[in-house]
């Protein structure tokens, strides 16, 4: 069992990090613009992304538990192959004037080339999660620095 | 056993990529200003970071492997004490116009919260390597970008 972790700090509350994960507004502002869907316990969030407008590919999120400013849960139920049934998850705890998120995403079978990129990628997404809160603006995608060489994100 | 796994595509060459992953310039120029020592196989590699002007630790790396272009791999022989006896590797292949560096940190005992905030910032040193490589200016310490709340990086 192999998991992809992250860890950065917030200079907010856990409330305000808590609705920038739970809201769709929030999530298009840090993750993708084209975040569609229900993101109450129970309901299905689509995220979509692009390049060079061209849509290539997303993820449908189940949402298996909201906690209030300090885990949000979702399960993966449409993607890649290698995400279905995964199980994504944000801790909140605040720490000082800082909401600490403590990120997981566990469910790979193996440690695939693709899994070492999607590790950078959460990354960078959290680090724009970090920016919208702190500063009211993210770089979602598609407006995400590109990582990869030979593809187009 | 948990691993920080990463992946990125720098538009270079390997060979390119190689010499920043191997010269105390290279070095300096994407992890750490302040890298000392002998790159050498058997040499070993200060790195020391700071936040504020005050140097706030680092790493020492023996270096255990060197295969031209393709692979370089460090042994911490000093540190936190989480990271004494971890290996960091850096495997290198060319795929087209592109050098793809998949990058490992292993040999943590627990998934401590250390480790999650390590895989966050070894993402963005990553991204830092290939700014350096692709336009001759990375972000290294003490210019990398701050992402934890409650401490100095």
């Amino acid at each position: 069992m192999v998991d992809i972790l992250h860890r950065v700090g917030i200079k907010s509350s856990t409330e305000e990090v808590y609705k920038a994960l739970t809201t769709r507004e929030g999530l298009a502002g840090w993750w993708t613009t084209n975040t569609q869907g229900d993101g109450k316990v129970g309901g299905v969030l689509q995220f979509r992304f692009s390049a060079g407008g061209v849509e290539i590919g997303g993820f449908d999120m189940k949402v298996l538990e909201l906690d209030s400013a300090r885990r949000v849960l979702w399960q993966v139920v449409d993607g890649p192959a290698e995400w279905i049934g995964n199980k994504i998850s944000f801790e909140l705890k605040q720490s000082g004037d800082q909401a600490i998120v403590l990120f997981k995403h566990q469910g790979w079978k193996e440690p695939v080339e693709f899994m070492h990129h999607c590790s950078t990628k959460w990354a960078i997404y959290l680090m724009s999660l970090k920016s919208l809160v702190e500063s009211g603006t993210g770089s979602p995608n598609p407006n995400d620095p590109h990582i990869s060489g030979d593809g187009p994100d």
